[in-house]
């Protein structure tokens, strides 16, 4: 113990009260001698002592009332009886009323008084540390707790405005219904999905995965976001007709990505659908998995083999077109749904994938169903869908 | 007490032992016996019990080393001494050996076994409870720390990110020295400043701010870093102006921000200044305080009324041009600074402001060091320097 140990005697006997304070002195305790109970109690309120040495027999108040006041006032700090080897009945009562300890006088061997008084202040010393421990666990407990607080609330607000980026869960252009549906493995999502009308008989979508997740990947949605608003505006202002190609579009986010100092890029399939022609111009920014087109028969993978957008000067996006008029559904979902199955090669993976979807035309809820995503304690990487059904203008 | 209290009582003296049991039972207690101190160490150790009943004169196996064996194994199960009453010297022992209470054979009374009882048992339960409360405390911790650590490296990481889209702190056009300083209130900054060359002879710079703080409207300084750098690629591939001509840049962003489904608004002056007229053009969107101009002699600042961009659709920014040959230093601080002033007006705010850097000419570093920025606790709103000083071009 670092600190000078302050030790409380109660005893009106000076002989007996000279030869414990003598000892005391030799043992380089501090101590503060009290020749009465209302004495002792006094000063042990005023002086707070580390333990306390207490007779039975005392003039004015008895030993036990001392006891029972000093164990009320402070349940902590150790008593000790020192008291008539006559006095047995009331050193059990002095016991089991909460006395750490007792030894008889006259005091022969001072060892055992050590003995009990190193006892004594070394479990008083453990339970104060386990009271401070306990008060620092109470602290750090409301200090981390306010400090997540913080930082929810802050994810959460981000969360809202990325979440007010996203297009209506469900639209309806043409004959065609889109949906979609995000899971992000952190509060914010690094993958994005959106879908939106060019002119009158167009429709532009795209699903989006940026490298890595969570905000720093949020953040570049938000970018990959403003880009696409940024072209159709152009285009609706007649000064451009970027949205409308893909392969352009394309081009431009791989740029702006390259050029920024944001060390990100990002896989993407953006497609403009033709609501009059039914017919689909598209291009993969090495999105995968692919494109799953169902026609009631059998599913078809749009397959690509380009590169991811921002990460090269240089790469090259090519254009495809199709005939949209025998699709049913069209089925896009990020790599994150990989991760649900067992680990294994991408190829085996992407297999299983086939196999889930298999039925056919699976709505978007039975697919977050039959993988149980919303079940899931984690999600490991975040996890987009998006989908295109075709039925009735009017449905 | 929901569950049934388990009672263990160790006594040699098949009456004595028929009596307590018969008690138990009357009191629903459950009960198991042992007739030495060997059977009821091992039975303590098989059942667990919630109390034992320890008689000192055992056969074989002294019940004083019986009681010390049972603290050893499990010192919060309380035990209480049942012994003859001429067995006082052992009560002692036992009672500083850890016996919890200790009442004398035969027992007449009941009641006291009872009040004894209950009393061990309700200190054993609060014992209980607070070593249940302290692993609760501590498994808690280890949750909040896991919880809070994944939600700061995300944001850290997004902060990096965000941070790379800052220009260098230090930047030389032509004469003048830019500069500029960053001071989130979080993690993330709702402010943003940017510097960057136009062509040969210009450069573009702007300090925002972006209505509330933390993520979410750090996703809107990558919105607007993002448009910047859009108009100033479509400028250097000859398809616009739009960049240089600070109300029209203005215009952009309101209309982008005003139709984006982002519940965001921002202040912002932009400037483009001419390092070869020395001639600057600037439109400021509601940007406060005002940006303060230093010839040498005395201070001006920039005033001007126009709104904030993206809160209405049809707001005009007004553009201005002003001769910038005498200006030494151009200084823009964003209104969290006047945050750090006593609470007051915002024009008695500004006048402390102007006071503070009425020394003419101040550097950034001497400002964060003379509003003491780096020392405080919580930097209540963002704040951000944005400094351009006029020197030689060999600096």
């Amino acid at each position: 113990m670092g600190e000078i140990v302050k030790i409380l005697t109660i005893e009106d006997e000076a002989a007996v009260r000279r030869s414990l304070v003598a000892h005391l002195e030799d043992m380089e305790y501090d101590y503060i001698e009290a020749s009465s109970g209302s004495e002792g109690i006094a000063l042990f309120k005023e002086s707070n002592p580390d333990l306390v040495l207490c007779d039975l027999r005392l003039p004015g108040m008895d030993g036990l009332d001392v006891l029972s006041t000093l164990t009320e006032l402070s349940p902590d700090t150790p008593i000790i009886i020192v008291s008539g080897a006559n006095q047995v009945a009331d050193a059990i009562q002095a016991l089991k009323r909460g006395a750490w300890d007792y030894i008889t006088k006259p005091i022969v061997d001072f060892q055992t008084l050590d003995t009990a008084m190193e006892r004594a202040l070394n479990r008083a010393r453990l339970i104060k540390e386990n009271h401070a421990y306990q008060k620092h666990l109470e602290a750090l407990n409301i200090e981390l707790s306010a400090a997540l607080g913080q930082l929810r609330e802050d994810e959460e607000a981000a969360r809202a405005l990325q979440s007010s980026l996203l297009p209506p869960k469900e639209a309806q252009f043409g004959e065609y219904k889109f949906r979609r549906q995000l899971f992000p493995s952190l509060l914010l999502s690094g993958d994005f999905v959106d879908y939106f009308p060019i002119g009158d008989h167009e429709v532009g979508f795209y699903i989006a995965d940026i490298s890595g997740h969570g905000a720093a990947s949020a953040f570049v949605t938000v970018m990959l976001k403003t880009l696409f608003e940024k072209h159709l505006d152009a285009y609706q202002r007649d000064q451009e007709d970027v949205i409308r190609q893909p392969s352009d579009m394309l081009d431009h986010l791989n740029r702006a990505i390259y050029v920024s100092p944001i060390e990100k890029y990002l896989t993407i399939f953006y497609g403009v659908l033709d609501l009059r022609e039914h017919r689909l111009r598209f291009c993969s920014g090495g999105q995968f998995p692919y494109p799953m087109l169902f026609d009631g028969q059998e599913i078809k993978t749009l397959t690509s083999h380009d590169k991811p957008v921002g990460l090269f000067e240089d790469s090259i996006f090519m254009q495809h077109e199709i005939d949209f008029t025998s699709v049913q559904q069209m089925l896009m979902i990020s790599d994150g749904i990989l991760e649900l199955f067992p680990r294994d090669s991408a190829r085996r993976r992407t297999e299983w994938l086939l196999q889930m979807v298999a039925d056919g035309s699976p709505e978007i809820d039975d697919l977050v169903e039959r993988f149980n995503i919303e079940e899931l304690d984690e999600i490991p990487d975040d996890i987009a869908f998006l989908s295109i059904v075709r039925g009735s203008d009017d449905e």
